[in-house]
């Protein structure tokens, strides 16, 4: 299927390559790191990076502006986007015209889209899918392989997750060969604000353990607010409980606005006991180790914690 | 001269391999995933690992036993230690009897020793090295890759450092390739003790930063006291700060005990700016963006601070 792709490419003079909305390191790393490489071995064909901006994430490069004709006759290449709808500007009447709508991605399949499309869910990272592709058939330098670095890190929690595979580091490795400044990449990467800094303090002081392995910790509006962090923001501590030795499973409950509707949002994680039905019963679910859930007021969390507890106890 | 040092582990019956005192991950690793290697490719010889026990990392292996007649006849094998008094357990008069002494190390060869001896500055850890010389001369196994890879691991802070290279992660990759449960080990050397999350939450509320972006962070004897950590503990907070993205430099103040001198041990880190002429000017020295130093009293701690205001203003 790559070498279809890849053939769609070398016959298009036009190439838009898009990603999912709220983009992360190996959305961004992989779209750029893409349209470098076709740049470099086709400098007369034109390549648009297309897709809402991130703020954080602006040092890995620029993004193209679109008009009413930038996806006419285009070869639309999406990349890390499981279902059309999470496709970051894209619509179904600007994109009428275009030549042909192509897929790469790494997770499940369930809605699949496009003319062509791979989908290896055995890669850690889009942006390993992509290093391979370039190898295979484009010309990879410095700046592509940059992002690409960039994007695997971003998906693996720097070489931490089980998605790695022997694949993956050998990518790396020859990503690195052509000059990529990886602990520079990795400490822009790791690097975090002084007030998250002064919020993690928060969180490390006030989460509690019981005797069973269970955590958790409440953020109200009220704690946001004083730290000056974004209701997206506190996704930054959900790493934290998982690093600690007697955390089993473990529960962060972010009080809601009263736009949001109030109530609060439960994020459950568990090192290695299953947690997601749990999370079925409080109007959420998700992953076996990775779920979300809603609480309606400080009852519904006790509830929730004691869930846990006993899930954790039987397991 | 590695094909020297595989001659001498092939012509001898008694092999002892010996590390570092303190020993670290590296250490560690390259001690068990070597003396594993002899004994798969070399079932009739004998082979030991030999230093004293850290007690943190005894998940890595077992260590054997020694008494007067360990080291007659036999070949040392020193890993990972740059001059012979560091080798932990060496005594000049009970290795008198040895056949030979090997040395393989990534340090600067300041202080050469060994019969024989290999030395390459350019490796990420002397796992890497032992990885390559088991690839070339011996056999590797799942039990042997999973303790270099924690080495490399250990050294690399999880392929974060500057001393990662393309061959590191190619090491990497053939190492994945056995079977290593590469999650499950970077869990187990992420792991932190819940009080020293709490202490972590200590330090994050009291770190300050100048306008400079000079942190600096003074940690009493009432405080290690408060938290049951060690003065060894206070060492792993060293890393928060290089994570948060307005800090340039930062000096932890930690009070030694009476016992230890009183006055207060100065660690200084920079990300950028050479720091180590201030420590020298306050009895300490080190690298450029990592040195140690003392300071008497609270009016000299203010005196280094000031200083390294002054450092960061210029540089």
């Amino acid at each position: 299927m790559l070498n279809k792709i890849f053939k769609a490419i070398e016959e298009s003079d036009k190439i838009v390559i898009m990603r999912h909305v709220s983009p992360d390191l190996d959305a961004l790393g992989s779209q750029f790191g893409l349209k470098r490489a076709i740049e470099v071995k086709f400098p007369e064909k034109t390549v648009l990076a297309v897709g809402e901006k991130s703020e954080g994430l602006s040092w890995l490069g620029e993004l193209d502006e679109i008009d009413d004709t930038t996806f006419d006759d285009a070869l639309i290449v999406a990349l890390d986007t499981a279902n059309l709808d999470r496709l970051s500007l894209y619509k179904e009447e600007t994109t009428r015209n275009r030549k042909l709508l192509a897929k790469i991605d790494h997770h499940p399949d369930n809605e699949p889209f496009g003319d062509l499309s791979y989908v290896d869910t055995n890669a850690s990272s889009v942006s390993e899918i992509i290093a391979q592709f370039i190898f295979d058939y484009l010309e990879m330098d410095a700046s592509s392989a940059s992002s690409l670095y960039a994007g695997i890190v971003g998906d693996t929690g720097r070489f931490l997750f089980n998605s790695v595979t022997e694949h993956t580091f050998e990518i790396a490795a020859r990503l690195k060969s052509y000059g990529v400044e990886t602990f520079e990449i990795n400490q822009r990467i790791s690097e975090i604000d002084i007030k998250i800094a002064k919020f993690y303090g928060y969180i490390y002081d006030n989460l509690d353990i019981d005797e069973t392995g269970v955590s958790h910790v409440v953020v109200t509006q009220e704690a946001m607010a004083q730290f000056g962090i974004s209701y997206e923001e506190t996704n930054a501590i959900m790493g934290i409980f998982g690093t600690i030795k007697q955390i089993k499973t473990w529960a962060v409950f972010i009080e809601k606005s009263e736009k949001q509707g109030g109530g609060f949002r439960a994020r459950i994680r568990s090192k290695r006991i299953a947690i997601n039905q749990v999370a079925m019963r409080h109007s959420g679910g998700g992953h076996p180790f990775a779920s979300g859930a809603n609480a309606k007021d400080l009852e519904e969390i006790n509830e929730i914690v004691e869930e846990l507890k006993i899930v954790v106890k039987e397991g």
